[in-house]
């Protein structure tokens, strides 16, 4: 049937709220990025993060399996280093496959006060075949 | 006025909210796919599901009558078999003519407080034409 | 600069929130489209509404003068008839010239409560040109 | 890699939420604006924003450093002029080189309620090259 997706995706309004409230994991508060893999092969789905006053850090790794989906927690990405809590924050992904990424905000700063926010990654259609 | 939509959507962030509170159906949370389909056709979108450790589930079917909107809550995907709650999920939406596709998500998790999260599904632009 | 934006957009998840609480009318239930039209020509953009199960209602007009944005309350599209309340439908714009195309939901059912949920509406781009 | 992302984006549904509650800066209410540049050339994105009543006001500057993210507050465009409180607008944005942009809302007019909403904003995919 085809790939779906695209091979690149960008998100830039990366921000892990801080504190957080509420018992851990279902209420602390996170950034999460969601990936699908449709494709029969594995992605090795590799992330950069770029900040307001350093250079890009990364590749961090998140391999998805074929036909798979994967939720991480942009907090729980800490190889080569912790993404840092409570700063501005983007990410551009690069799959070897076409995948397709959403992006999911959970804020539970306030005690008692659940907020949520996302959006569809931004693809990048023309991207040419990327290498590991 | 030509066909308005795409073929194929994709929803990588599937989690259907659980436990839910307030009175039901209003109050309980759900993810919610909303199909439009402004064609003189009907539109008998098949949709798999994917998950994190295991094969894809499908088709579940969602007939959209010709001219008409359809919001189906994931929850009541249950043929071949229930979607899950409270685990990460994907969704391919596939349908036989061009159909626009919205996402929603309302989490009621804890009492007295409602969420809300949404998104367009991704749009497969070069689907190819797909059949039953 | 060139236009900016598509003839047509789509808004597949609509449902108008109710009952609202809260004072009028900052914090009263609505859907609501944001139109921007950055071009040098009056846009009368003519939208029809979709619903689960009756014809599709329309054309509703909003009419968006040059280099202007018009944000209008889905709940006061009332002619030909209005939009109804608590009940799903989906949308489709179609302006005479390129515009871009917001969807907003602010829900207020419960008291002291507030939640947000919206996206970009989707873009028809290989949609021909649209006569009144 | 090639470039990632386009040179005009667009946000139809900009309005700053009024009155804020909670202490700032965290739990003020914004509307935001979040810049992605993965180039290797600074960028010095030119935002106009769009009213309901008045011509358009601009060209604001952000200047993004290259391989940077910036994440600036629609409240915090002060020159040419401040952009008003409490009421409708929208935003062009130009860059020279490709950017990302996403739009995020936070919404603490009520006491101890934290409302979000976001969405990729609309990229101008045929967009000419634009200059200074």
């Amino acid at each position: 049937m085809g790939p779906v997706g695209a091979r690149v995706w960008v998100v830039p309004g990366g921000h892990i709220p801080f504190p957080t409230s509420g018992p851990e994991p279902e209420f602390s508060g996170f950034d999460q990025l969601c990936v699908l893999n449709a494709t029969d092969d594995r992605a090795d789905v590799r992330v950069h993060v770029y900040y307001t006053d350093a250079e890009p850090v990364g590749p961090y790794l998140i391999p998805v399996a074929a036909r798979r989906v994967r939720h991480v927690r942009v907090n729980d990405l800490v190889d080569p280093e912790a993404v840092r809590l409570d700063r501005p924050y983007g990410l551009v992904l690069r799959s070897p496959v076409p995948v397709v990424v959403q992006f999911l905000r959970q804020d539970t700063r306030l005690p008692g006060v659940v907020a949520l926010t996302g959006t569809m990654a931004h693809p990048e259609p023309a991207a040419p075949d990327v290498g590991g």
